[in-house]
C-alpha cells in the first residue's frame, strides 16, 4: 500500500481524499491543516487530521504528501520545504513562475533523494501532456486551447469584489462557430473575443444601481473588457440552487499537416468535461503520487512535470496487464 | 541529426520519409527495400534505395530503422530479426499478439542493448496511450471506442472478394446518437450495431446482379453481419474521383465519477480526425524514433511500447523549452 499524506484541507484535500479511497492500493496515513485539527472533519473512517506543524514527525509513515495549498503563496513555499523530507505532490500553475518554483523545487529534491512533482492537474497537467504530444506527433500546425464552459473562480471573486454585489459567479464559455473552424480544419488566428464568451450571474445588494453594476463588469480591463459579456441579475436564492456547482473543462487542438508538401490535415483534440473541477484535480494529482512513488523507488528524484513521468507509472496495473488490456 | 533508416517503402514508408523531412534533428540515411531498388523512386533527394539484403551493412549508419511492414507476416519476424542490430520501431497491431510480440522482441532487444519500440501508430498508439492516462485519473468508470469516419482496408478487401465486384471502399462511421449519450454521461452499454454502420461504395462488373452482391455483403460473418450497412453502387470513375483518399480517425472518450460517493460525473475525451491514415501513423512513429535514439542512448533497452515513454522523449525541445512553451 503506498501511504499517503494530503496538506491542506479545502476542495481539493477532500477531492484527494475522495480518489485515494477509490484506489485499492493507497491509503490515507494522515490529514494536515494549518487550522486548529480539532475544528475539521474528514471524510475518512480512522485516518487522524494533524497540525500542519507536526508534519515532519510523520517522515517514516508517508510515502507521498499531496500538497493542496495555493499556487500565489503556498506553494512555492511549501512544495521547495517540504520535498527535503517526502516525495510530494504539486498543481502549481501560474505558468509563468513554473521555471523558478521547477529550479528552486530540483534543488531541493536532488539534496534529499526525493521526488518533487509539480504542476500536476488538467491545465497545467493533462492539457499539457496533449500540446506536447500533439506537438511531437504534428511539428507542422497550430496549437488551440478553449476553456469551459466552466467557473472561473478568479472572474468570480472581482465581480465580488464591486460596490453593490452580493454575490457573483462567472462562466467561461468557448465561442461555437471558432471551436466548429478550428476542428474543421481552418486554422484560423483568433482573437480574445473571438475565442471565449463571459456569462454572470450576479446577485445585487437591494437597493443597488444595476446599470452601473453590469457597466463596470463589462468595462474591467483585463478581466472582461476584451470579451463579449453578458450579465444577469438573479437573487441569491437562485445562485444557490442553479451554481453551486464547480464544473469546468474545454479543449486543446492541434491541427495540423503531413505529407510531402504538407497536403493532408490532421485534427487531434482533447476534451475534458467536468462535473468537479478541484475532484477532477485532485484525481489527476493522486495518480501522480503513484507514479512518485514508484520512480522513487527505482531510484530516481529532483523535480519532476507530467512531461518526465512514463504512463504506466500512473496505474495500478502492471506492465503485462497494460499490454493485454489497453494497448 | 538522428539518421533515420527506412525498412519498406509502402504508403507507410513513404509517410516516414514525409515526417523526416519535417523533423529539423533528423535526416534520411536511406531506404531498404524487398523489391528491386532500381524500381522504387523515393522522394528525398540524395537519398538511396538499397535492397534489404543489404541493410546490415548500415550497421553504424542508422540510429534507427523503422520498419513500415505488415503485422500478419511481416513484422512477427522483422522486429526481433533486426533489433539484434538496430534501434527499431514498429506498428504492429494485431492486439491479441502483442504480449509474444513483445515478448520476442525483449528477449532479442536485451541480448543485442538495443531498443525495440512496438505497436506505435494511433491504435494501437495514441488511443492506446489516451485509455491509459484516463484509466489512470478516472478508475471508477467505463472506455468507450468508436472508430472512423474512416476507411476499413479490410473491409474494402472482403468486399473485393465478392463475385462480380471490380472494385469497393467501406467507411466506418461511429453512430451520432451513440456517441452523444456517452458525452453526456449516460454511460450505456452498446451493442456492435449501436456503435458504428458501415457504408461500402461498390463498383460491380458488367452484368453482375447487383441484388445478389448486396445481400452477400450485409450479410458476411464478422465483417458487416453484425452492423447496419448501407450499400451503394457507383462507377469505377466516381470510385477514384470521391474514394481515393485514406481519412480515419475515432473517438477514445472515458466516462467516470469522483467524489466520496461517485457524484460526480467527468468525460475525457481523445478525438482524431485524419485526412492520410498512413501518413498519421508514420508520423507517431517518427516521433517515437526520437524517444528510441534518446532512451538508447541512456543506456535504456529492450522492448517497449508508448506506456514505456515519457512524453518529453517525443519533442525536439529541451525539458527547459517544454516547460516555458508547452506546460
Amino acid at each position: 500500500m503506498i501511504r499517503i499524506g494530503i496538506l491542506g484541507y479545502g476542495n481539493l484535500g477532500r477531492g484527494v481524499e475522495c480518489a485515494v479511497r477509490q484506489a485499492d492500493d493507497m491509503t490515507l496515513t494522515a490529514v494536515f491543516t494549518r487550522r486548529n485539527p480539532d475544528s475539521v472533519q474528514i471524510l475518512t473512517d480512522g485516518a487522524p487530521v494533524c497540525s500542519a506543524q507536526d508534519i515532519l514527525k510523520y517522515k517514516d509513515d508517508i510515502d507521498v504528501l499531496i500538497i493542496c495549498g495555493g499556487s500565489a503563496t503556498d506553494l512555492p513555499v511549501q512544495t521547495p520545504e517540504y520535498v527535503r523530507s517526502f516525495n510530494v505532490i504539486d498543481s502549481f500553475d501560474t505558468h509563468a513562475k513554473i521555471p523558478q518554483h521547477f529550479a528552486n523545487v530540483d534543488k531541493a529534491a536532488k539534496e534529499s533523494g526525493k521526488i518533487g512533482m509539480i504542476s500536476i492537474g488538467w491545465d497545467p497537467g493533462m492539457f499539457s501532456l496533449n500540446r506536447v504530444y500533439a506537438n511531437a506527433v504534428l511539428p507542422q500546425g497550430k496549437d488551440y486551447t478553449f476553456w469551459g464552459k466552466g467557473v472561473s473562480q478568479g472572474h468570480s471573486d472581482a465581480i465580488r469584489r464591486i460596490d453593490g454585489v452580493a454575490d457573483a459567479r462567472q462562466y467561461t464559455i468557448p465561442v461555437p462557430a471558432s471551436l466548429e473552424a478550428v476542428r474543421n480544419g481552418d486554422a484560423p488566428e483568433l482573437s480574445t473575443r473571438e475565442k471565449h464568451t463571459r456569462e454572470c450571474f450576479v446577485v445585487a445588494e437591494e437597493g443597488a444601481d444595476l446599470a452601473r453594476i453590469e457597466k463596470e463588469i463589462k468595462e474591467m480591463p483585463n478581466y472582461f473588457a476584451d470579451y463579449d459579456t453578458t450579465v444577469h441579475f438573479i437573487t441569491q436564492e437562485e445562485l444557490n440552487t442553479n451554481h453551486s456547482g464547480i464544473p469546468h473543462g474545454g479543449f486543446v487542438i492541434r491541427s495540423g499537416n503531413t505529407g510531402w508538401n504538407n497536403e493532408h490535415k490532421h485534427i487531434i483534440e482533447y476534451r475534458l468535461k467536468l462535473d468537479s473541477n478541484p475532484e477532477f484535480t485532485a484525481s489527476v494529482l493522486t495518480a501522480y503520487a503513484r507514479a512518485a512513488y514508484r520512480m522513487n523507488a527505482e531510484g530516481m528524484c529532483g523535480c519532476k512535470t507530467a512531461f518526465d513521468v512514463a504512463p504506466a507509472y500512473l496505474c495500478q496495473q502492471s506492465g503485462e496487464e497494460l499490454r493485454k488490456q489497453m494497448l
